[in-house]
């Protein structure tokens, strides 16, 4: 696969579209820099972007959460250390290399942060690391410090758009989102967690705003948001090593209250989480999961997740099949391992608003079986071509038609709690993606 | 997809190689009938095998299991009551349909049960029902019970083998496999956890006996030994609304010692393990992966079954290619969820004797990564060809050619546990199998 799906026509149409979205906000400038590299695992040229956003002055101000991956980046590990320091003032970062359980990883980052504080007088610890790429590989550390006057060189502070495309990597477009507050905003990056290329499911998200908001503030409503919104999305159940979502305020707008600054955070992270799961790998349809009536939270987004990342189910969602039976199974599979002895029997189901399970006993005639395939037909990005070699689905699209979900509702009966969660189904264009490659 | 992918040249070939193995123990008699229905939830004839297991009398040492997906097929929450009852004298399975949260199931089980117990002069509760299929349909109980004649009439004591092509939807092959201890024998059937036609993933399993052991001992012995085998594999994670595993002995053979009929018991159970997944749905790479140095079994287990149904590595595995960062992030997404803290600096991992991790580093270079690739492809049972129509993968062979696993090694190095799981890669042909019958 390409290193990249990004082509300059649908760079330039995507750039339009955005608009004023893409505007950084004030305090903050980026730039990114493209060179080539040998891995020194395999013989074969490789293409890497090294991405730089900077604060025009290092704040107090910034938060940011990782993967629980037992098994984490050295930029993880590094980024856990910074979650200590005084201030921040830039992120770095690489894609195709995350230097995860690489010889000498944490040195190489490291060697790259003060590169990068030299050039901005910044204190090297004020330099945040972030890689993405395949995992096992070493950094190309020297290759990546020859480069990095080139990324501060390219720094500008008109538009994300240059960031959001550096820390791509076969995503089909720049993932930008943004919220005003007041005077301020807040605008949000992500690279998808799938479509990557080429032999990793991660995810990095950076938040930047202007609203003046304290460390504590933002460390909590970022984690209150991301709870709502990150933790509620699977493309395929993979916990990446190298997850990390960063935030970042210049404090140079009031904030006009504390709660609207939340509920706007929150709103640039559901943005992005559906974005990330509408340009997941070979997504065909996004699925999104209403459960109500669980015991508790954990337990409606855990059913949620179990309805997403059921192969079967995926597939039968792939196929506009209703194959309901299947979206049942994936309810009793978590309740009969979680909860064992929960009654079901007043359990509902409805997709596309259509009831197909009431009182735990299901409701199928040929008319519903009509209107369910309607409904998922009607929610599809788009359907598979056959590849000129037979084997190679390639997404047709560059941007999604539109932005309709399968929407499935689960009334479990079991209590008060409520969850929705976004997932995708599962397609011949994600075995290409992530098998094929080599073929 | 068809109905079965049995052809009558695959059956002569596969009886054939089967031989002597495929011969009844003592005391058994098995047949098979099949017809056509009209499913009242569409509008499409369909074609469905009553197959009938008998005894010659009913009796008390018998032994069953059952999923634990909190949505139980009518025939599980039958079969849960039978096993209160004094004896068992047969079992009734029938194929397309498994008679999941479907109005009335239980009813029409029971009257098929009754219907085959007055046909064979025995009691209802004396009949085991076992259904497998699309989830959410009715059973088609008139013509069921139209057709108990038929299965009865064809009845014979010489082969297991009309009852394992009975019981199949669209596996690739009848899967048998018997041990003889002293006089006697135990001799099972399985379909496939996967390839099920057209919307389920199910496995039923049925192990007979003429070796003379009480009921306590089969039903401990079963236990055992499916903790020890089939709780050990995963096709693509979905827990079926209908597993069943039963094992019935005619006590017409003396029993040499207990020892030797379980561990004759578990090596049926482990064979037929390795059938379900080698024939399951798609499936071009069987990977058996063994984790040592565990807290726990269960832990070993549990990380074994993280490799082997992460889509990302699935699909690494089906693409020949060496993408053994998806094998560590594997480890880690359940390391990290489940023992947050645990220390992998010591962890080790060797594909095909390969060691590619070592104290938790990477150890890659291309001469290893070659040799990867080389273990990868000559463990694979087929590559992808492609369709006539573009979308509709279709496996290519009828038998295994060969029962070479890809063969991982996970040294964690946090304990003295250890558990072998086996799983398989993700592939078109899945996707295939449950996305595209209906293009």
């Amino acid at each position: 696969m390409a290193s990249t799906n990004l082509t300059f026509a649908t760079r330039e149409a995507h750039r339009a579209w955005l608009g004023a979205e893409g505007a950084l906000p004030e305090g903050f400038r980026c730039g990114a820099a493209r060179f080539e590299f040998v891995p020194v695992e395999v013989h074969k040229p490789s293409k890497m972007a090294l991405t730089l956003i900077a604060l025009d002055e290092p704040t107090d101000a910034f938060a940011a959460m990782f993967t629980r991956n037992a098994f984490p980046g050295a930029p993880v590990i590094i980024g856990r250390r910074r979650l200590e320091a005084p201030r921040l003032g830039a992120i770095i970062v690489n894609n195709k290399v995350s230097n995860v359980c690489a010889p000498g990883g944490v040195e190489s980052a490291e060697r790259v942060c003060a590169a990068v504080a030299s050039a901005l007088s910044m204190r090297p610890d004020e330099i945040l690391p972030s890689s993405t790429g395949v995992i096992g590989w070493q950094l190309p550390t020297e290759a990546m410090l020859a480069n990095v006057p080139s990324a501060v060189a390219a720094l500008q502070s008109e538009s994300i758009v240059p960031a959001a495309e550096g820390i791509v990597t076969t995503d089909l477009y720049p993932k930008v989102r943004s919220v005003s507050v007041g005077d301020g905003r807040i605008v949000g990056i992500a690279k998808g967690a799938g479509m990557i290329e080429p032999n990793l499911a991660t995810m990095l998200v950076y938040i930047l705003t202007d609203l003046d908001v304290s460390r504590d503030v933002l460390r909590s409503a970022l984690r209150d948001a991301v709870e709502a919104s990150f933790h509620s999305m699977s493309i395929d159940s993979d916990t990446s090593t190298s997850d990390t979502i960063v935030a970042l305020s210049s404090k140079k707008k009031p904030c006009p209250s504390e709660q609207a600054f939340r509920s706007a955070l929150e709103k640039v992270c559901w943005d992005l989480t559906e974005d990330v799961v509408r340009n997941g790998e070979g997504v065909h349809h996004v699925m999104r999961v209403t459960v109500t009536g669980a015991p508790t939270r954990v337990a409606a987004r855990a059913i949620g997740k179990s309805i997403v990342n059921s192969p079967l189910f995926q597939c039968a969602v792939c196929g506009n099949d209703p194959n309901v039976g299947r979206l049942v199974m994936a309810v009793g599979k978590w309740v009969g391992e979680h909860l064992p002895g929960a009654d079901l029997s007043r359990c509902a189901i409805t997709m596309g608003g259509v009831p197909l399970l009431v009182d735990g006993v299901f409701r199928l005639d040929p008319a519903r079986e009509q209107a369910l395939v309607d409904h998922m037909k009607g929610a599809e990005l788009y359907a598979s071509v056959a590849p000129p070699d037979g084997l190679t689905f390639v997404p047709p699209i560059r941007f999604p038609p539109h932005e309709k979900c399968v929407e499935i509702e689960v009334a479990l009966g079991l209590g008060d709690a409520s969850c929705t969660v976004l997932g995708a189904d599962r397609t011949h264009e994600y075995i290409s993606e992530n098998a094929d490659y080599r073929t």
